[in-house]
């Protein structure tokens, strides 16, 4: 039923390649499928001005799409002099999602910045930045640490999302650009390693839908998050 | 428990003033308590240019805050230039929730633009701009059938949109400006009249929530969605 | 003569309701007639950068329109990205009026911002908001003394304005937006409780006028300007 | 009593150079003393879109400074990405006197643009821009009867403009920056050959003024708009 | 001497790998050493307004830098809301660099652009981005042979890009980042097959440089130049 | 064979006039032929952020044209709200060539700004532009040696800029607006008193050129930019 062949539970081949760019102090290049995306992260003694002397640190990130990364070309933001409201939208849901399983006190006065830019496009793309700001966000912990500016890693949780939808009547899981385009209902969920959501946005975009269909997608995304997790901690472990 | 003393089931209450002001095709004063949005519908006979010759119309919507709606000043966006992240978001949520419940090609090659702005605020203005510019919107539909512009109405369900969430470890609707700030879950749910979901948006604010607690939390907007439906029909009998 | 049936010489019903809203040190709905504008006064402990250190404190204005303040739905400057000329020179107008009865050495480092937010125009909203300013000044200035922040008001002088024009040939007051539009001259006047120019601007529109017709419309505005005081009074008194 | 050593009612020398630069239809280089502005006018086979299939034309001004025109330098709009209120409301007030002369449809779907470039500031740039843009909007019409493109000049009046205040207590003519920044009140008076009123602009900066100071102002602009009028047509009689 | 233990006259590996990502008629990653560019050549049924119905095409180029491409992060473009100066300036030179090897009028009413997206830098991201831009070119000239679209290659030359420098007072080719920041002069040459000069842009950073340091440079680039379309050649035979 | 009549090696008059306004501490109108440029230097007590602190000074430029310095009317970059990428590549050439023969340090923790207005186009403003910097820049220095601020001038070369080219198949010098539009080779050569250069930027506009046509264009740079400093030593002795 669905075009790339896969069963409405499966998830697309899933990879982490880490140190992909060498001056970043975590640089990721994760793969959803044909979804490709570096995110790398960026450590800053600074903190925000409403954070000044507050002892405490902050996570933030920003989301681009290279202009030819879809399947038509999307105009530069940077030419147009602004950030679109998608892109405003993808940004904050990061940073929230990275921040939900940070000690910002125990980071200390420190800002570090996920840019999650996407490369290649093909459905899924706020999802894959996710889970790939993740694992890019412990590498800069690491080096953190490795520097003796941290004593311990202030990440206390393990983040990972993934898309959930209802594709021609049925629920599925790890949308692609074209089932993305034509889902009735499309829901991005965040999860932590302990099962429990950090953030969870669904739209009908066909028609509205029912509890049961709610029900349904929530269990798909819950073995894509275990799934994700796995590949996260299997780079991680390299 | 709640400083406002409502049990953790009670809306604030909820009142639809229509005609508020004198030009616009619809035009309603929305209060949830002492949250103030005024919504107006603006039917204009053009389409935006990705829909020119489809033979369809176009809902949309934009969102302001009056610079001291708050309890403290915010700047103005104008001034500033250019609207936030969160104005975006919201904009684009309300016009989504809208669309939802409209046969944009029944409504002919006309736009019509929910333009939101909070008098006053006092959380939840978003749930409330939805709630109110369903109205509008009906208001506006039933000018075009008077001015014989319309066979119909092209709006084909209700929608009505409140927020929930977790607030002191317990699950209380409607959340109000004090307990959104300290709230460990929030959450805005938007529904339409068949008790279907047209959107759902999720945060953990605190920490992560669970899955009964995402149970208990539908549980009370569904409740909260149908009085708020009540008060819309009462104030469209009038 | 005119549409309104008013004579020449008549103003439009004036109106101040105190208290609108509730977040604000001043809040004050002004309504000339159909245009009713929602003044508030905010007071900032902190001045421009320009004034830093220099012992006094400032008064400045905004101004904005709601899209569908008007009959036509005006475009939203957030969204725009940029202010017009008009909106600038109003909000310039505003400040200098108000700043004209105030000793900024007693206010003190202290900033009060008017923000002008017309929600529905009938002509005159400059007048109105200006108007409208001085009422929620003075109740900032009230707020600020029972905190103890100040202990005498530094406004030594009362302010207000209306316009005038030539209609039809004939001189009249306080113009509507029928009016407004279709008359030969154009001339907003600011006094103060001396009888005195604070500002006065007048316009050709059609054709230039003559010495004597400014004369007639200086006489109008003068017996304005003393009705609209009287319903400052009246509305502070209570 | 001036520092200048003028009597009250005396103008500085007034000064127009015609075909100050060669590209422009018309290009006046206007002197109020050190006040130098550069004012050309450009012709165009084109109006603004809401003139379009009007049959009429239309006559609009831009106003700028050059950096270091002024004592201290300002800021240059261009890399600040924005003009100043102040500038809008110049631009705007230059347009309005030169249209109140020009029957636009009698010229016909052009557009004019005067642009007035401050290249010295000593006081009353914006009465010089008014002043010399007449002169060159007046080449400019000759150019167009010139080309065959006008049977017969759409100017069908005369058009000044000059400053008067009242600085250190009395009224005087022609302010120069001195005592531009010290005068407590500063008016702008535009006329017509007629001698009727286009515009008229005045601020008290320090204290509100008296129906008589207004009257002592408007004799003394009476006098300069006349001279400012004689040095125009001899410039335009060379 | 250089830090890289390269020869004066040695160039850094340089490699060309196509379709690098999947969905634009052109997508090049070239590699100067560190320095990687994603190159992408997108063709459009479209050209800009200046050469509508000329019966002609437009090459044109965009150039951006991921935020931590670099040793330490610049803020990304679309957040401040404009390009630099530099930006602007490298990809107007890149645009200029491959229209002086189109035949613009063969290519029809078409616009290619190619977007040059700096994955990580060190040096020479100009030069890397016009050499990488011109294998891109050619494989979307080729996809729109293949397509029918253009019956021959409207590409009538060549082009590639290097850097030279005097660098610790000697003259060096194709300088890295460390060798670029502390150069005394520094050159970027653009050349075609024909040995001939089509840009060439020399500063010097330091101190200025003689004739006889010129001639050393230019001699160096067009060793590198030589190296670079070798290079380009063997991509594009695969 | 040029329209101008000079021969190929002959530059236009080149004319410097010192103190063309009253208020910069250097300003000189720079005439090349019908090219016409107001260069003032600005002195202020301040430096860029980067060098806050570091004991150095600062020279930097800003370029612009005013809008009917051409032959057609060019849109003004504060009404657009933007510098156009040609206006920064101008801005940041002249800052270059300028810091090239001034010693910062010696400079002391001050910035010059160059502000370069063109009044009057017609080809090469900003070789123009360079040339008439140097000069207002030297009477900069001179003032404040006069007030005591600086002991010795840190101006430690002369440095000039001219345009050369291939026109019509031959080498020419100092090109106008003719020859420019028209030229199939047009570079900039800013040069120091001995004889070095500072920067060099050709381009080939119409095919690529030689390394004779280069060598040629050289030749002639070198004798329009010794005649250019004797232009400027002659000003600058009177």
């Amino acid at each position: 039923m669905r075009s790339s062949g896969r069963t409405p539970d499966q998830m697309r081949p899933v990879r982490f390649t880490r140190h992909y760019t060498c001056h970043a102090e975590g640089s990721v290049l994760v793969e959803f499928g044909n979804t490709k995306v570096l995110c790398t992260a960026t450590v800053e003694d600074r903190v925000p001005p409403f954070l000044k002397g507050k002892g405490q640190g902050w996570v933030t990130a920003e989301y681009g799409m290279l202009p030819r990364s879809t399947n038509t070309r999307v105009q530069r933001e940077a030419a147009k002099g602004k950030q679109s409201g998608r892109t405003m939208e993808i940004q904050r849901l990061i940073g929230r999602a990275l921040r939900a399983v940070v000690d910002l006190e125990a980071l200390g006065e420190k800002q570090i910045t996920l840019d999650c830019d996407v490369i290649q496009a093909d459905g899924g793309t706020r999802t894959a930045s996710i889970s790939g700001a993740y694992v890019a966000l412990q590498d800069a912990m690491t080096s953190l640490i490795k520097q003796g500016k941290l004593k311990k890693n202030p990440i206390y949780g393990q983040v990972a999302s993934v898309s959930v939808g209802i594709y021609q009547g049925a629920p599925v899981l790890d949308l692609d650009y074209v089932e993305d385009s034509s889902a009735e209902t499309d829901m991005n969920i965040i999860m932590n390693d302990a099962g429990q959501f950090i953030e969870l946005q669904g739209t009908a975009e066909g028609h509205a839908f029912r509890r049961e269909e709610l029900d349904a997608m929530l269990l798909l995304a819950n073995k894509g998050i275990i799934e994700i997790m796995e590949a996260q901690n299997r780079a991680l472990a390299e």
